[in-house]
């Protein structure tokens, strides 16, 4: 099969060249997809409705993506390679707050909601999409968790605590509301799970284990992995 | 249109009557929704699939639910209407613990698990789908409070507190997992998730608000509707 008229060196989806015709085929395809998505749901959408709206021949989407689920998964992993990081107000309940409302905030007007929401969706009906957002959200959170280090660093969070059980207890009452309840949220819902989160965390409720939480030092290293790695 | 052959009386979807012709037709109907919905996913359900499955004539589906979003609306409606209440251990911990293991065991097997997750992906389909699944877990999370509602006459839980946000806080963390992030569940983050509502709940997070808490009473009029409502 080399018959790679318009891509004479094509690599794989995954891969990056910032700049270059194949990244800006790719940008196009997401964000055909993106708009299709958001316009019309995961079943509508369409290898015919991609070309159409991207500009990209029916034979190349086939050839590069495979389909639609493959489209789809590869617009999740290309929304995942962004720089976003968590805020950093230089407190813990202040991070936890402003990671919620940016939750809140993102879904506040439809036109942004339109497309997040549709790729939760369509992870109901694609195993490659619904793969691509585990993926996706699995590095979200480990971005996050990055404020409750900074919180243990500065003794405010026991050293042992879940870090990514706390970010994930922040954003789960909005999603709830966001993706299956279908209620309204706001800035007061969003500061509520922050706190729930940190009184839970204060709490002890995130300790990892009563073996795993007594160290207080941030580079204890990993002893039921040290002997395995044969360090 | 007065064509009702099949069934005479023909009452509206909503209404109850349990044991006769029109509730066994509802259940069959209902019952057909559910296995499409569970082997095929919102998209692929079809009037012909439900009408196959059901052994009930298109033209009857079509006159008395309208379509396919109108028959999974009708049958998380049907779902709604059964006698299912929180578990009662005694303390609140317990309870929220209960409830928590509740959804975890709901989820485990995956013919458990096809139906419920199906009416969650239909809600971003379906409009119809949507809103009866809001009325669904609006109605769920109600009989929840019960919980809370003891354990404030117990003196385990401040009087103020806002029994919805504690009751949804004990499954968002769950409901994240199983809708969003799509990871694995166990009991431990059950617990984890019930015993974190209930440090929140303790630590003061879900009171309603400083001039709300106050009262203790239970039978407390609502001050802000009463006026209107002409008492």
């Amino acid at each position: 099969m080399n018959e790679s008229i318009e891509e004479p060196e094509a690599p794989a989806p995954g891969s990056r060249r910032p700049g270059g015709r194949t990244a800006r085929t790719r940008a196009a395809v997401r964000d055909a997809v993106l708009t299709g998505l958001s316009e019309h749901g995961y079943p509508a959408l369409t290898v015919e409705y991609v070309a159409e709206h991207s500009g990209v021949h029916k034979t190349t989407l086939y050839r590069r993506w495979g389909g639609v689920e493959g489209m789809v998964a590869d617009a999740l992993d290309l929304a995942g390679e962004d720089r976003w990081s968590p805020p950093d107000t230089g407190s813990l309940g202040g991070d936890l707050r402003a990671l919620a409302r940016e939750v809140v905030d993102g879904f506040a007007e439809p036109a942004d909601a339109a497309a997040p929401t549709a790729f939760v969706g369509a992870a109901f009906q694609s195993p490659r999409a619904a793969e691509a957002l585990r993926s996706f959200y699995a590095e979200r959170f480990r971005r996050c968790e990055e404020v409750v280090k900074r919180a243990v660093a500065r003794g405010e969070a026991p050293a042992g605590a879940d870090a990514g059980a706390v970010v994930r207890a922040v954003s789960a009452p909005l999603f709830l509301r966001l993706f299956v309840t279908r209620e309204p949220l706001d800035h007061r819902l969003a500061d509520q799970a922050a706190d729930a989160a940190a009184a839970a965390l204060a709490a002890g409720v995130f300790d990892r284990s009563p073996a795993d939480a007594a160290p207080t030092t941030k580079d204890r290293p990993a002893a039921d992995t040290a002997g395995a790695a044969g360090g």
